[in-house]
């Protein structure tokens, strides 16, 4: 390349905001992986002008409104309700969801962890080992046992397949019809309560929209058989959270495993916190690790540098 | 059939003895899979000489010897120590160990609840919750944690393929040469060391044998990196107890994930007890079901009543 081309080509620019991700990880991966970009981090815009892209978690009110040459905004989340929760956001931009391998496999993880931690008794064998007690329970049977899965998206497909290989039966809810091998797939709000009638563990992996949120409440937790098991990683208010509790009290719902919460953190005085059936997590289940999503951000930046279309951005009348 | 055949062809009869199953359940499933079979439960033995088959698990010692045409002696269970420990048994007679798929896979289950519990941070984040205190851990990025398995037969296998799938990286360590896609395999005392080196987690579901018995010890555990986690899931006489006390002091290794002992129940005593970073359950990780246990029992029991050779005999100059 001539010397004078390179002053003269404007070089593309990303901002990256968010108060949760530690940008000393972040940014060096992102300039590892696009190294023809520019990285500045908020609130240090420099000149707001030059940014091309954003890249947030939560990003501050009317911080993506202050850029005025802003082309795509990509979300460090596989939801994108952070982002349409500042009022002020430019409404006609592009908002890139991060569909990332890895953070699938992350959220798989989770939700065996969160399955088969109530499926094996650990909340009893727990107590029994700080009361020194030795006593076998008997076991739930796997193939008799239901895992339901609610979402059936790039990550709640992997949910469902891989408690089927671990032998559970496994149904799968979505809004639109889906069909995957092994799975009872059930699709539409009305089909909902049938779904749960035989979830003995439920696991909620859905996006947030105004047709999701508050789907879990009293009705639903009563169609689950009595005893099942919530385990919620999909977005706090997807749960309405007093019902939980009321079906919790009354052994409706035997436990639950939860990483997401209707406000985050939850008040010191929110019941969950020592709630001897309800486990807690800090929204860790499916956590966006900049090695692997760094990777998918550069894929992304490169096709629309290239004039091609990029990948899962957001349909917003849908909401995912 | 002729009435009169019946009388004089002698009905095959089986005793059950154990002190741990439920008889209530068993005796009801085997009876429902071998309905041409007559059941003693021990100890009430009726005519000793009536007896062909014993289905047992820690048989009183001198139990067996006392039956003198019995043919074949079925484990309940997948090993075979707890009935070599008894010195009269009738040392000529084949013993079949518990090959049940079931069994199998509820191994894989626990070795998954064990590993991923650690890998999740769950007793960070369960300290975390009694004390109400939100606060989000830097995640363990699965494809560069390494997964131990100890053994590599029926159990083993599965359990190795499990974490693969999971994106773990996977070795496996197992007496003689094997061979499995995606895992990286060792053989051999010898190798054993090295196959540690890069293990973070461990999971152990080998036989107990002269050659296995206390094959965990310190130097074991020094060959781990630094903080790895151990599964304990074949027999407690694997694992040198002190040892793994005095690892587990240092920080040479980060958490243990108990489900055998060297004594059942551990004393009360027993500093795994409330040490902070174990995690105890009461030899339930492969537990035998009934439901499909009896189905595996009765079709070697069918197998030898036809004269055909029976599956899963042990080689008692191995050991499994």
């Amino acid at each position: 390349m001539i010397a004078g081309e390179q002053a003269l080509a404007k070089r593309s620019c990303m901002l990256f905001s968010s108060p949760d991700d530690p940008v000393d990880v972040w940014v060096p991966e992102l300039q590892r992986n696009l190294p023809e970009v520019e990285f500045r981090v908020a609130p240090e815009l420099g000149a707001a002008a030059d940014i091309d892209y954003a890249i947030v978690w939560k990003p501050p009110a009317g911080l993506l409104a202050s850029l005025p040459n802003l082309k795509v905004i990509f979300s460090i989340g596989a939801g994108i309700d952070h982002i349409l929760a500042d009022p002020e956001r430019p409404k006609a931009l592009p908002i890139v969801r991060m569909v990332d391998p890895y953070l699938r496999d992350m959220m798989c993880e989770y939700a065996l962890l969160g399955v088969l931690h109530f499926h094996r008794f650990m909340p009893e064998y727990q107590a029994d080992q700080q009361a020194r007690v030795w006593q076998r329970r008997w076991p739930h049977y796997t193939p008799e046992m239901t895992v339901g899965v609610l979402g059936l998206g790039e990550i709640g497909a992997k949910v469902a397949e891989s408690f089927r290989q671990l032998g559970f039966r496994v149904r799968g809810w979505s809004r639109g019809e889906k069909r995957l091998p092994g799975i009872e797939c059930f699709h539409g709000r009305a089909a909902l309560p049938v779904m749960l009638s035989a979830c003995h563990y439920l696991v909620c992996v859905l996006p947030l929209t105004g047709e999701t949120a508050g789907l879990l409440d009293a009705a639903a937790f009563a169609a689950l058989p009595r005893g099942a098991v919530v385990v919620s990683i999909g977005r706090g208010k997807h749960v309405v959270e007093p019902d939980l509790l009321s079906a919790l009290e009354s052994g409706q719902v035997g436990g639950a495993f939860l990483d997401v919460y209707a406000s985050e953190p939850p008040q010191p005085a929110h019941p969950f916190w020592r709630h001897p059936r309800v486990i807690m997590t800090p929204h860790i289940a499916g956590e966006i690790v900049p090695k692997s999503s760094a990777k998918v951000v550069a894929a992304n930046v490169r096709r629309h540098l290239a004039g091609e279309p990029i990948a899962h951005v957001v349909d917003l009348a849908r909401g995912y």
